[in-house]
C-alpha cells in the first residue's frame, strides 16, 4: 500500500524566497490527504502537479497564519473548479468561523459541502478512521492551542499462502474466513490451524506530524515507534532560549525527541528564514538521530 | 519624479502555475504603495526584491479573496521583522473585521498602528492626499462592492528660469513667491511678470487601475485621460456573455475603454486561468487600441 509524504512548504512564520510555509500532502493508498495549507499552497500543488481534485482530507494543526492562510482561496479554486464531492476538514473549532466570514464578504456559497471535525488540544482523539488509517490528533505544546496528527495504517488482513491453499484444495468462499484469522475443516473433518495457512500481514506503519511544538515529554509516547517522524525544527539549540520563549523546538532537541520515541527516521522541516542553508540543521539533529533527512520542498518521502 | 508600477500578479480568481493573483506595487517618488494582495503576494515581493518596509500604504480594491488573500501573512510578517511605523490600509469596511478575527485567533497584537480608509463604491472620494499624489476611489461594476484607484500626481510648482532669475539678481528670498506664481518687484518698483520669470511644471501625471469590473461607461468620466490605464482583461470576447454573468471586462472591451477614455498608454491583466498564453489577449486589445501592452508579473512601467 503506497504511503508516502511530500512537501510543498518548510518555512516558519515569515516566508524566505525558496520556501513556502508549511503544508505537506500524504499520498495513503491512493488517497490524498493535505496537512497545513500555508499561504502559497496551491501554487505550489500546481508546481508540484498535485492534484486539488484528489484530496478529500484537509488538516489544519493551528491557527498561526503560516499553517493555514492558503486554505480560503484552496477551497474558492476547488469550487470555482467544480468540486462537487465533499471535503473533510479537521481543524480547531474557530476557523469555521475565519472561513464563514471570508465566504460571506466575497458573496460565496461553496458547492460542495465541507465536513468539519474539530480537534481539541487538551486531549487525543481519533478525527478519521476509513479502510485505509486511523487518524489521531496529538495535543501539542506551543503558544495557541495546536495538534499534530499521527497517520497510523490500518492492519491488514492475513495473507494466504498459495501453496497450502493449492494443495489443500480449500474453496474459494473460505479465503475470507482465513484471511480473518479463522481455521479451515475440510469435508472429512480434519481441522488445519490458521497459522499454518496464513502469514501475518506486515506491521502497519505510522507517520508522526508533529509542528509547531516546544519539547515536551508528554506527546512522546503517543507518537512511539514511529515510521516516520516529522517534527519541527525551527532553530539551531544556540537559539534555545529564543524557541523556548516561541514554544518551538531546535534541530537537536528534534533528534533527541526521535531517538527518545524510538523512531525508524527523522524528517526535520518549518525552518526559520534567517538560515539561507539548512546543512547546519541536518548535521545538528544528526548529532542524537543520524537517521535524518530535510523537508526539501517538491521532495516525496516513502513511509516505510 | 518616479512613477512606476511594477507588476507583482496578474492572474484571476483561480492561480495558474506561472502567474499568481493579483498585486502591483506604485512607486510615486520612491514611495511603495501596494494595490491589492492576492495570495502569495509576499512571496513575490521576495521574488522582486520589493522591500515589505518601504510600504506605507495598501489599497484593496474587493474582498474576492484573489485580491487580497495575501494581506493578513504580510502584516503578519511586517509585524515579525519589527516593524514599528503606521500603515495606511485602504479598503472596504468587512476588511477590518476579518483581519482583527484572523489576528485574535492567531493570538497576535500587530507592533504597528494600522489607520484604516474605508472605501465607498457608491462614490468617488479622496482616500489618500499627501505632498506627491492624490488618490481617489473610482466605483466599479463587479458583483460585489468594489473599487478601482486613480493616482493622481500632485501639480508640482512652477520652476524659475535660471538665466532671467540671475541676470536681473532677483533675491532667493523670492524663489518660492515666484514658484507659486507670484511677481516680481525689484527695488526700483519695477514689476515682472511671472510668466516672464518661470515656466509651468510638467502636466500631473495619472495611473488608473480598474479591476475588477465589467464594460460600464459610468467611471469613463473619471479616468478620462490617463497617463496609464490599467483595465482587467479576463476574457477573450468570444466570452463575452460569460464576461458579462461574472462581472468581468474582455480584451476587446478594454480596448475599446482605453480608445473612449483617451488613455495615453493601457495595460491589461487578471487574465482567466484557461489561457496558457497571453498572445491573443494582447492582440484583441490591441485592435480598439494599439498602444497596450500585458501585465507581466515582475515588469515594471513607467507612467510618463
Amino acid at each position: 500500500m503506497k504511503f508516502e509524504v511530500t512537501i510543498l512548504g518548510s518555512s516558519s512564520a515569515t516566508p524566505i524566497f525558496n520556501r513556502n510555509p508549511t503544508s505537506q500532502v500524504l499520498n495513503i493508498n491512493e488517497r490524498l490527504y493535505l496537512i497545513d495549507c500555508g499561504e502559497g499552497t496551491q501554487q505550489q500543488m500546481l508546481r508540484f502537479d498535485i492534484k486539488a481534485s484528489r484530496i478529500d482530507h484537509i488538516f489544519i494543526s493551528h491557527l498561526h497564519g503560516d499553517h493555514y492562510l492558503g486554505l480560503v482561496g484552496l477551497l474558492s479554486s476547488m469550487h470555482l473548479n467544480g468540486r462537487k464531492k465533499a471535503l473533510k476538514l479537521v481543524c480547531p473549532v474557530q476557523l469555521k468561523e475565519i472561513i464563514d466570514l471570508q465566504l460571506r464578504y466575497s458573496d460565496t456559497e461553496l458547492q460542495f459541502p465541507v465536513e468539519y471535525i474539530f480537534t481539541n488540544a487538551q486531549q487525543s482523539e481519533v478525527v478519521i478512521s476509513n479502510s485505509d488509517v486511523i487518524v489521531e490528533t496529538i495535543p501539542l505544546d506551543h503558544r495557541i492551542a495546536c495538534t499534530g496528527f499521527l497517520f497510523k495504517e490500518k492492519k491488514r488482513l492475513r495473507k494466504l499462502v498459495k501453496e497450502k491453499i493449492e494443495s489443500l484444495d480449500i474453496p474459494v468462499a473460505y479465503y475470507s474466513v482465513l484471511k480473518k484469522g479463522g481455521d479451515y475443516t475440510d469435508e472429512k473433518g480434519k481441522v488445519y490451524k490458521n497459522e499454518e495457512l496464513t502469514i501475518d500481514s506486515a506491521e502497519p506503519k505510522t507517520y508522526a506530524y508533529c509542528s509547531d511544538t516546544m519539547y515536551n515529554e508528554n506527546y512522546f509516547g503517543q507518537i512511539a515507534n514511529a515510521t516516520l517522524l516529522y517534527h519541527e525544527a525551527t532553530f539551531l539549540n544556540d537559539m534555545l532560549d529564543r524557541a523556548v520563549i516561541t514554544h518551538h523546538t531546535t534541530a537537536l532537541q528534534a533528534g533527541e525527541i526521535a531517538l527518545k520515541t524510538n523512531a525508524k527516521k527523522l524528517l526535520i522541516g518549518h525552518f526559520s528564514a534567517r538560515y539561507k542553508t539548512l546543512n547546519e540543521l541536518l548535521d545538528e539533529a544528526k548529532i542524537n538521530f543520524p537517521s535524518t533527512e530535510l523537508a526539501i520542498e517538491g521532495k516525496t518521502f516513502f513511509i516505510e
